[in-house]
């Protein structure tokens, strides 16, 4: 599963770059005006990587891999296959309200989803190992949902403000979870 | 092989994104103009995910690697290597007829190879293996082509009902097999 | 080294599908224009099966890694990397002299670059072992060239007869090594 | 992370093939025309083959792994995904001052980010093992910047005297480290 995944994060990420057509001119000016869509895809790459980086310790944590678990998985991935459309889109439109916003419900329906995958792979774990006890209360899942909402619904108003709170969840998630990769290797 | 056809069927399942032509438009209504392409996307996702899901357990139960496998495996690949162009092609058209067909001939092809592909892998075992009995009377692989038939002659008739049915094979199919899970596990 | 090959050769045969654009019309008669295309598309994706199918035999006779295999290998990939290009070129000229004697060209450079390899690997065993044995008179190998010679020569006569020479060349290599295949099995 | 990486460079290294348009005549002129793109695809293919090549061994040296190395490594594949689009643009500007120095400036800012996650191995290690001691003057990756801002500035005088460097670089960096995969091989 993790070959799969870590296949389909890798294109996910790949594949954005196609969408810097080679300019025209031969200039600096030319890259000037890519300058939005290589802002976007950095935010891109920037969230793709944390999942990467996290779903990579989550799925250390499986013990038995179920069909159920298979499809909450592929529920992630398919939320993520979507983000090198935003990010083009939001790039192109230099960040205009309606992209930015579907950026950040695109990227909200995938935290939705790591958190579902995360509560099945919990639930194969007693409540008292060091795993669940680690992402047990869960603080940077319950605050993103709202951090997001608000980079949405700021989309409208500025770019500026809704990029704001998009670097910030990318800040939360940046460090992965130390308690995890702890629980990991104390097991 | 399981590498080299993970890594297929993850970049199947990432290319059709590239089909989403980023829209002119900044609004909500430039989605809806991309709303058949991405309901054709939705539905070749979750075909890709249950190849990639039953695959995964159908290799499994591989004893030795033959180049009779290997093709057969190929063949399976080649068909559905062909649904990023197919899925293109129905979302493009609004699901008209000719292209819905194909649609379906192409995952009736892909259902042939994989069939193939499990008869040659059940020669390996003896006839009263958990795994053979498993997938022994295989009354999922029996009425899917029938399925699939309907699904590709209803595509003149009305999309609605031709989509009908390849929901119909996704929701038989959905489910892994519990049974191949489960003579996994007990081996 | 396999995982990246394995993972070249994947979206090698996978990007060819690229190519097929969405034809604007809705009908079967959009299809018989793709018919080169899909033709050229078939034979390079038999070409690539088994370059993967043999080539996955043959790195498993490698007794240790050298930065010399590294690049042998590399240069393997640069020629089928190539292939999709030349592919499409030929699908789309309908099979014109130039663009099919260049297909023919990156084949044989890709088969001389396998054969440099092979030999490589050869080096590492001592000229008793049963892999040795096995690849020792190498008839396909030493057939091959003069085959694409052929059918780059007559890529100007006839696409036909061309064609049958690139076909001919596939039929001989279709069936993996036997004696590799067997050489492995009894280390 | 070794999966992820080695799936990153093989996209980078095959997508870099898209941008061969298949071109409208079917003689060989038409591919004089792409002259300057398949030598700038030569490249930027023994580039990333370098990386991959030396990122492969380093990777191997790893001792634990943190989130701090994993996403040196991310910003080593994020300099890397540009590269494919510095080839198209300097290839399609017949190598151009300004696409030709970028070129350059990408493959120094990769470079500098490979130092920096080598630099983090290194500290895992006792500063008297193998390992240590051979990476430890690293003659190599302290010319290198040099021999890329020359590279660099003189785009603007002559692609020739900064392909020269380019060429110098790849030459330099072409043999894998001995030293490392002599360390690799007594541990």
């Amino acid at each position: 599963m993790e070959a799969f995944s870590d296949g389909v994060l890798a294109i996910i990420i790949t594949i954005m770059v196609l969408e810097f057509k080679v300019p025209e001119d031969h200039d600096w000016g030319a890259l000037v005006e890519l300058g939005p869509k290589i802002l976007s895809y950095i935010f891109s790459f920037v969230y793709v990587g944390i999942y990467w980086n996290n779903h990579h310790h989550l799925l250390h944590m499986v013990r038995n891999m179920s069909g159920r678990l298979m499809w909450l998985n592929l529920l992630l991935l398919f939320w993520l296959s979507l983000v090198p459309f935003t990010t083009a889109w939001m790039g192109e439109s230099h960040f205009a309200g309606t992209p930015t916003a579907l950026y950040g419900i695109i990227l909200m329906l995938a935290a939705f989803a790591y958190w579902l995958l995360q509560r099945a792979i919990i639930k194969q774990h007693t409540s008292d190992s060091a795993f669940v006890m680690a992402v047990g209360r869960d603080i940077k899942g319950k605050i993103s949902p709202f951090l997001y909402l608000i980079a949405i619904l700021t989309a409208y108003v500025s770019p500026w403000i809704s990029g704001f709170f998009f670097v910030l969840v990318a800040v939360i998630w940046f460090v992965p979870d130390k308690r995890i990769e702890h629980a990991l290797r104390s097991r």
